[in-house]
C-alpha cells in the first residue's frame, strides 16, 4: 500500500501537541498544498488565517469551548469561506455581482472550496509527521471570532485546524459500516436494514470505548447522536451568515 | 519532498479517461480513505453513491451540462450531505432531532463532512495513478439528479467526482498568490494592495492561457470571475435545499 493511502487510513485527531512552532517553510508548503485542491470553476472562494499571536490564540481557545489545543499547538489555521475579493472585483470592474455572491449556491461553493483546501492541508501535515485536529468549536461563537479576526462582509470563518507535533497517540475510531456510506446507482432506503446495520455498528463502537476506558465508557453511536441532536446547537447561524451576506437568496 | 506532498502539489483535473472501469477493490479502498477523514463530532453526515449503470451515467452527464467525462470514466462517485440516518435514529429512539437536523449549522456540518471525505477520495485516487474531476455541474439541475438517485429528504447530492485512468496530461493552473489566500493573525483589508496583487495574478494567468492556446486565449482571472458572477446561477438552490429539510432554520 502506498504511503499516501497509509497516511489517509491512519488518520486520527490529535488533541495534545509538543510545544514546537511550525517553521515558515512548513506553513508555506502546507498552504501551497491547500491551494492545489480543486476549486469550483476556478473561483478560489476561501481564505486561510494563520494565528500566531498568543493572546488571540487563547481568546480563540476559550471561544471554542476551552479547548486548550486551540492555543497549544505548532500553528493554528482558520479556514474561511471568502467571496470578498470577488465583491472587490465587481466593484473595481463596475460589474454587478451581488446577486451571485449572496446566493445559496455560491455559499455552498465557498464552503466546499474551503473544505477541500483544508483537507489538503491536513493530509500534507500528516504526511510530514504532524498531527491535526479540526476545530468546529469556533462556530460556538462566530460573532466574537469574526470580530477577533476582523473578517469583513463575505468572509465567514468556518472552522479551525490545529497543527503540530503530536504528543499523544490515540487509537483510530471505527467508522460507519461501508454499506451505510456507500450506495450503488441509487440511494437505498430500507429503514430496517439500515437500522440493523447501525445496531451492529453500535456493538463495534461500544467495545472500542470499553477497551480504551477499562469498561468506563461503552457508548453506542446511535445514542451519542440522538443525545447530541436532541439539543439544537448554534441556532444563531442562519441569521449570522445572512448578515455576512452569504446564502441570502 | 515526500510522495504525498508531490501528489497534492501535482493535482490537475482530468477530463478525458481511458475506458477502464475501476475494480471493486479500488472502489473499496477509495471509499475507506474517504471514510477516514475527520468528521464533525463524529456525526459522519454524508453518503457516497457510486454510479455504474450506463444509462444513469449518461443521464447525469447530460444534466451536468453535457460533460462527457461524467459518463466516460473509470467510476462516477456522487457525494451527498446526509442527515437521513440521523433522522431515522431520532424516529427509532423516540427522540426529537428535527430542529437540529434542519438547522443551518447542521447543513454546514454535512456539506463540510462530505467535502472532506471527497477530498480524501480524490487524493487516494491520485496517489494510485488515477485522475479525478469534481463535477459541480450536477447542481445545474438537482431536482432531476435527486429523482434519478432516489435521494430522500435530508439527503442532498452536492457534487460528483469522475475517477479513472487519465487519457490526457493537462498543465497545472496557477493559483492565486499566496498573499491573497493566507493572512496572519487577522484578515487584511487593504483594497488597493489586494486589487494590485490580483492584477499581477491576471498577468500570470494570462500568459498561462497564451502559452497553452498559441495566443488564442489570454483571459484575466478578474474578468473571468466578473463575467461568471454577472450571471447568477442556480438560483433555485435556496428553495430546493429547504424543501429537502436542510438549512431551514
Amino acid at each position: 500500500m502506498d504511503q499516501t493511502i497509509q497516511t489517509l487510513l491512519n488518520h486520527r485527531s490529535i488533541r495534545r501537541f509538543e510545544n514546537t512552532p511550525l517553521t515558515e517553510e512548513q506553513i508555506e508548503i502546507l498552504v501551497k498544498c491547500a491551494q492545489s485542491a480543486s476549486t469550483s470553476s476556478f473561483i478560489q472562494a476561501y481564505s486561510i488565517i494563520g494565528v500566531k499571536d498568543r493572546e488571540k490564540k487563547e481568546a480563540l481557545a476559550e471561544l471554542a469551548g476551552n479547548q486548550s489545543y486551540v492555543a497549544n499547538n505548532g500553528h493554528f489555521f482558520i479556514f474561511c469561506a471568502d467571496l470578498y475579493r470577488h465583491h472587490l472585483i465587481g466593484e473595481r470592474e463596475g460589474i454587478k455581482v451581488e446577486e451571485s455572491l449572496e446566493s445559496t449556491e455560491k455559499f455552498m461553493v465557498a464552503v466546499i472550496d474551503a473544505s477541500l483546501a483544508a483537507q489538503n492541508l491536513c493530509i500534507a501535515a500528516e504526511s510530514m509527521g504532524l498531527g491535526i485536529c479540526y476545530i468546529g468549536g469556533l462556530r460556538n461563537n462566530l460573532p466574537e471570532v469574526n470580530k477577533l479576526l476582523r473578517a469583513p462582509s463575505l468572509v465567514l470563518p468556518l472552522f479551525g485546524v490545529s497543527v503540530g507535533y503530536p504528543a499523544q497517540n490515540p487509537e483510530k475510531k471505527p467508522r460507519l459500516p461501508f454499506s451505510q456510506i456507500y450506495h450503488e446507482n441509487e440511494y437505498r432506503q430500507d429503514e430496517d436494514v439500515s437500522y440493523n446495520s447501525l445496531e451492529e455498528y453500535n456493538e463495534i463502537l461500544s467495545s472500542y470505548y470499553k477497551d480504551r476506558t477499562n469498561g468506563v465508557r461503552s457508548d453506542k453511536w446511535t445514542s451519542q447522536m440522538a443525545q447530541m441532536l436532541s439539543q439544537p446547537q448554534r441556532m444563531y447561524m442562519k441569521e449570522f451568515i445572512e448578515n455576512k451576506n452569504f446564502g441570502k437568496r
